[in-house]
């Protein structure tokens, strides 16, 4: 899948996320090129018009800077709403031990807005097959423990339970979303997976199965309990790293006579060590987790967050400084919500005339807050509330009636 | 797996089972060759009076006719029962439209004695999954609805429910079953499974996996209704072209740290056609099914058993028949259990004293009477009795008590 330019093209899947590398020096990732590559669309600002005129909401902060950025019919969504037709939210995550990091909430922050404004139902898959399927070292009871725990942070991230199903695969594998399994993998050759992920003849078969498993939850009748025998589309959000498994479940979709499901591909969440690469839960000084204390947050940022800053505060004075391999910035227009207010730190350390010093401490102040409400809300999260998201024998309601409170709050002055 | 020998070597494998074919004539299957090449062991006399001596018991007709031939590791069975130790038992069968046939009861005949001797549990796994992948025109539905018939034609071979749970693949999958397919799936290679099964990469990737399927059910704690979180040692009886399953699933077994399932292996059910061949579901002329009436029955016999017979009754008077080749005799050889009745009819028919007409006619007789048996119960199956063995919350009897009056009846005078 990596093109040929210069030393090494660019690698995007789902195990692997590196720039390419040219005379020996690793690039930032080319999204453009990407997107051409996978074959997805970007996402315009006619686009953007279109959904702020049909919500009369705002785009969120994450569409508004290009930060979800790509998508497969994304258009047809907006048709369905429009018409007054239903359909749902698709994620998930592979979970993994430890707490999440910030990187790790992007799909689900946006999730959330999605469910807000337009009162979809959201489904949420914990892959803990998938880990211990592609980990060799790791215990099923710790990957399935992964998920619970996991689990307990999406909680925090605001989701209303009585919209929202989030599940292990250990846990819900069974008649209806099994059923959609066989069906995905008896339409999907070998060769198939074997070329869409890059595996070969000593990979296990678990590993060239699992994409029936990640594909399932995109077709609505896995869910009784949620939608019934309803056909309801669905729409994926995810980094764009997913969409092979994607692009796989929409030509799957189309020989079942299911509907494809839709896509919108968020960017890649920086590492603090700067571009080219993703945040890697297993290295913990490469990103900030949900459960850091304020001074944690504070010394992983003035240490380690890749500065876009001159070698001298003389220099940057002079030159100024790069707010595209900044992390700090590039943090801040993740979660900086004033717009106004990142464009003048924009100019500002472009110009020189803000400090990097002074970029990490207002990224500090940001990610502080923007993690101390997780914790707080994380730190309410009881076996009562777990039950309400995951146990598949509670209903769910898949009408789509949005939050209204949040959504008046949105609502453009 | 073939041999070179003559023209072609012979096939046994899940999907194809067929003789040697020597100067264009298709030969009977050679079990010897065959558990050569498979690395199985025969069953001898000293297991089979080592066997009789700890039951106290007889051994079935289908052991003392050398049906079931083949085992590995049956010792360690005896060894077990031997001390005083528990094991279950396990079995299985791809489900089909209509009724079973009479080919497909040997291992669920055997099954049940073993029950009422050892008094051990049982469980029956229907690949409704399993047909549904490897048939391009079969619906999901229709695979499910086959496993449902064919659960109550098992039904009324005289399992104890409270000893035997019979579950479809598509219904049971979940929780501690879906563990370890998952676990199973992640030990086997893709080469592995290929190379076992004679895949290719057109193949889906549903059919490379379905080994971790059919293995899961050799491990106790898939059933913890059953057996709670014990890990018990299995009996496998399957006819012999199951074998490759459970060689990888033995090689998995130690892996994972599970006991290796222990297999006792039967031959092939002749077609009605002839040897070289097994019966199939889908040709109806081929098999006596459990549903055929008494007219049918003798309709079959008399039209499509092949015979073993001379072209006249003058040249058969003379020469005799041959009891190997004759289809007739070979079912007596499953369902006559008088030993003594059995070798005076070999004798007569070898002889020429009996004629191919009266051989025909005693089979039938002795095929309608057990027909007749099952049909009787088969009347009686309701949808209670179906939920006492299907149903998964039920909890069963895992305690090596034997059915004693059973026992009673086949104990040596």
């Amino acid at each position: 899948m990596a093109e040929q330019t210069g030393n090494t093209g660019q690698t995007v899947n789902p195990w692997k996320v590196q720039g390419e590398i040219v005379d020996g020096k690793l690039q930032a990732i080319d999204y453009n090129k990407l997107v051409d590559q996978f074959g997805t669309r970007l996402i315009d600002q006619p686009m953007l018009d279109r959904l702020e005129k049909l919500t009369g909401v705002r785009p969120h902060v994450f569409l508004r800077r290009g930060l979800f950025f790509s998508h497969r019919e994304f258009n047809k969504i907006l048709d369905l709403y429009e018409k007054g037709k239903p359909f749902y939210l698709y994620t998930g995550r592979g979970p993994s031990s430890g707490s999440m990091h910030v990187g790790h909430m992007i799909p689900f922050l946006f999730c959330k807005w999605l469910q807000d404004v337009f009162g979809a139902a959201l489904v949420i898959q914990l892959t803990d097959d998938e880990k211990f399927i592609f980990n060799p070292d790791l215990k099923i009871d710790d990957a399935h423990k992964f998920a619970i725990e996991n689990a307990k942070d999406i909680m925090s991230f605001g989701f209303d339970p009585k919209k929202t199903f989030i599940f292990s695969d250990l846990d819900y594998m069974s008649g209806p979303f099994y059923k959609n399994v066989i069906k995905v993998a008896k339409s999907i050759t070998t060769n198939q997976s074997r070329a869409t992920f890059g595996f070969n003849d000593s990979d296990n078969i678990g590993k060239l199965h699992f994409v029936s498993v990640q594909a399932s939850p995109s077709f609505s009748n896995s869910f009784p309990h949620i939608f019934g025998t309803a056909n309801i589309p669905c729409l994926v959000p995810c980094a764009i790293d997913q969409d092979p498994y994607f692009r796989l479940t929409r030509e799957v979709a189309q020989k079942l006579k299911y509907h494809k499901p839709s896509l919108i591909h968020a960017k890649f969440f920086p590492a603090l060590q700067g571009p080219g690469t993703k945040m890697s839960a297993s290295i913990t000084t490469s990103a900030i987790f949900i459960n850091d204390t304020p001074n944690q947050i504070k010394n992983k940022i003035n240490k380690y967050a890749f500065s876009g800053g001159q070698d001298t505060a003389e220099l940057h004075r002079l030159h100024g400084g790069n707010c595209e391999v900044d992390v700090s910035f590039q943090y801040l227009k993740f979660f900086l919500e004033d717009d106004e207010e990142l464009a003048l730190i924009e100019k500002q350390y472009s110009s020189g005339e803000m400090s990097t010093g002074q970029l990490k401490q207002k990224c500090i102040a940001v990610v502080q807050e923007l993690v101390k409400g997780i914790q707080e809300i994380r730190a309410t999260v009881t076996d009562e509330l777990v039950d309400q998201f995951m146990n598949p024998t509670i209903p769910k309601d898949a009408s789509m009636k949005p939050c209204v409170p949040q959504v008046q709050e949105l609502k453009i002055e």
